[in-house]
């Protein structure tokens, strides 16, 4: 039981709600939330195909030639579905030692959001359109990349993302500027009557040119547009480079480090829970495996016990 | 012989069939598999050329212009190749000792799809258009990479991304999972009166526009849809990198090594044969070129003695 | 005050315009141009906030439902913007040693385009299109990039794009040397009865075709154009593995290092102050920290003592 | 002399024309081929601003609207350039040991099409559309790049391309296989009704859609001709990395280092003279700037001593 917790310490964040109670409600965590029993896996996997087949009923209603022949059926699927999802939302909640803290988590959210668009569909019908919300079923199956094999790929490309996410950060804002400069450029060459009906128009034309999307929908006309158009499509095209060596070098510097090689802030901005800092002298950076303090000597606590469960 | 089933086995994956019978039929095999000897390379070349040659016939004679003058020509052309084909196919069958091995293989199915259409065009006209399946002949030149002065770019290449495979499938997953909420989010906002007639049709625009191929048959009109359409442009421009990071990087560690440098689920999947485990303490991980096991030092059986022929 | 100078030295461009005169200039100085204190980080929030708010202006009042109902709403808020620009213009220059150079500086300019446009079309009406340009406002919130905490992400982004603007100015010139010859080369192929009117049309055209913009207002409709077409395509996009080739090798060689690392003229182009010459020998490269000259060994002059106010 | 020679024979191909004879012709020679000078400089840039000119007056002729009133005087203009050039070209004849050499490298065969289509378009004027090959002009200043201080970032450049250019064939060849065997299947799925008139077009469309241009000119409009089609656009999205990954980890491996660490036959390719063997013990690889063999230690031909001009 300690051991899964120090796993799961050290592989995801801890769960904010605190972990199971004693007693039968542990054994229906272990089957809800982890997936180190036979009995977890097995739910985790009923729950995927479950969010898949919604998602392809969702998908399948939205066709309005099968809408028109299958419309019960797939009205039938739906609440079955639902059903299922609201006992499951039900069971993690009965599990938990604090299920407000789940609830408002963003898993809980998402759980909660699973379900609440059909009923609310049922009470009110003018809504309807808000039905497709249930797509966001799919940010569930996220979850499971934590879970399975796959959870060190998923870790070394977190990194690279969060290790890089401020020089992206610095990257869009300077791209956000250009576009927005250039694209009044066009609204003041080109005019409303060659499509640039306005400001937003022609950055949002802008960005599809620079992203080298070109829809075609709204075309420069005059020799002076495509000019400059000429000259922010070659732009874009350098540009592109710059998120990619970002990404790169991040990457590089990264592989086959795990996650003791990120700085406090950033384990934090994927998910990884801080270690403990050292009771003796306080020191915060510690290698999850660390036993002993690096500046000290003293004994580390482990994480199980240096975050008990009542204190929260 | 020895040597070139040495060679064969470390360069190239070991062929499933179990090699050539001895006599007359050792020389077919030579001829018909090998590119070792100035027949097998004179082989290849004619092969290669025919495969070439009936690809541009179908070509041409989908051309409605060329088809209407030139038919009756194409059909004489297409029967002379696959008469070609069909005796290649025989030869290749009758030199090997494990026939059936080869025909269930990749390069033997790929090798019955190149005759087997146009005996099925005689006997059921009606499966016309099944006839196109014969551009699939052009796989067969893949074959041909293995054999050539390019094996050496050709396995570092493969090596680099078969070493990033795992990497790739988690980027391509979470891409999916944007592309299905986004474009589910967009029918929701355009909806079937812009063009986003249905939940599939929404993920295909979704993927046109977040891959910057933009055809523009389906374009958001509303301000909500292309403020979203702008946010997943740059989302798709910015995640263009990861891909390219994961590669470059799998690249860069890779140049320059063999394939011993990979483990051995790795090599597996780029046809590069496993060596055969220690036959004192069965321990698996060995460099090619090892002749004695590192964990018992006991002495390693060479590939053509762990794998003896007759035993398959 | 010294201190305040030196970091300022060694991080942005040294001011051209001298600092600030003693006594209560100095203050507003400190305020509008530096963010150490809290009143100079009000300031610039006031001014950025300011900023954004009368861009949206311009963008809502180029929108024609809106500016039908709200044209005069817009108008009061446009002056109104104006005013609180024109005064911080005014404190900017009156704080300053040496206006001038300020008036002078990339952004004085700006700072001036900022409320020029909205003068002028009040006096020429006919001009009224020029008042878009006061979209450049935008531009001033690069300022401030130099002054938080992204500073270091801005330095290593602009160090790698200053090391390699001379390889991109190479590959550049040979793009735009393709995409001319080939634009050429379509506008025989395919002619003006195609779309393609004259040979800059040809070359716009290549250029949306080689950066893989693709809007598809111009088409090529001949077989052998299409074939050239294809060329391009494939031609374009693995040219562009080499300007992310060349971005990612410099960032990759500079993370993690300061512009020490940088040589002189590389320095310049991205503004860091040049350290100054060895007043004994002259040697003109060093290490910003270094305290003694690499060739003869004489005590450097801190930047401060080596550029004296007064002088200049 | 010798100097100017070593000096070229280690940056650049050594003219295949054997350089120039002595006297006068040597001096000629010095201005037209070299830019040691400043008359060559000066010759240089002349020609420079000619053919720039004289593409502008290609570019604009083509313009109906400027042809229609400017014609007389573009057509008075290139004769004047036509004459220029068949000077210079008469010049670098006649001052060369062995004209016919010149003559027939790539220099000496674009710096013909320059003058050429002019005087054919006078005898035969049918043939008039030939006259766009003047256009061709431009890859003339590709000769400056040899000249001018951007010669090691075109050199790094031409290394980093020519060390990839296997794997890249490679790859392409790998693509193209794609392509083809894509496009033939969206024939079958979509057919001519489509749009997808032959195997031809839609391997065209494939090309268009996997380099992610997407002009939609052609598009899929059945639900398993849009599922295909976004599974291409993954790929060529996800293929796009192997390029850009074999670009820059060539581009990182030979950043900072001399063309000396190709080998002979990259050197070959990208225009690098290699150095002659030792003359004692016959060993080819040296370093250009190597005065002693580095195997056996015995004095080094100098190139020009190496490869005698009279015995060419």
């Amino acid at each position: 039981m300690a051991d899964a917790q120090t796993f799961e310490t050290e592989t995801r964040a801890r769960p904010l709600w605190g972990g199971p109670p004693p007693g039968w409600r542990a054994r229906i965590y272990l089957i809800a939330f982890e997936a180190e029993t036979p009995a977890g896996r097995l739910f985790d996997k009923v729950v995927i195909a479950a969010i898949l087949l919604s998602v392809c009923v969702v998908f399948a209603d939205s066709i309005p030639r099968l809408h028109a022949r299958w419309a019960r059926q797939f009205l039938f699927a739906e609440w079955g579905f639902t059903a299922l999802f609201t006992a499951e939302y039900a069971l993690r909640i009965v599990c938990l030692r604090q299920p407000w803290r789940y609830a408002k988590s963003f898993y809980g959210i998402i759980d909660l959001l699973a379900v609440v668009p059909t009923y609310l569909a049922l009470l009110f019908p003018a809504i309807h359109v808000l039905i497709d919300v249930r797509v966001l079923r799919l940010l569930r199956i996220f979850r499971v990349f934590k879970l399975t094999a796959y959870i060190a790929e998923y870790q070394q490309l977190a990194i690279a993302l969060a290790a890089s996410r401020r020089k992206i950060a610095v990257f869009l804002a300077s791209v956000v500027l250009i576009v927005v400069v250039l694209g009044s450029l066009m609204y003041v060459i080109e005019g409303p009557t060659h499509g640039f009906t306005s400001i937003p128009v022609s950055i949002y034309w802008a960005i599809t040119t620079m992203t080298t999307v070109g829809y075609g929908d709204i075309i420069p006309q005059t020799p002076v547009g495509r000019f400059v158009t000429s000259l922010m499509m070659l732009l874009g095209w350098g540009t592109l480079a710059v998120p990619t060596g970002i990404v790169t070098s991040e990457i590089a510097l990264h592989r086959g480090r795990g996650p003791e090689s990120l700085d406090r802030a950033t384990r934090g901005a994927i998910g990884l829970s801080p270690a403990p800092p050292c009771t003796a002298c306080g020191e915060a950076e510690h290698l999850p495996r660390a036993r002993h303090c690096h500046a000290c000597g003293a004994h580390l606590p482990r994480p199980a016990e240096a975050e008990p469960e009542p204190s929260r």
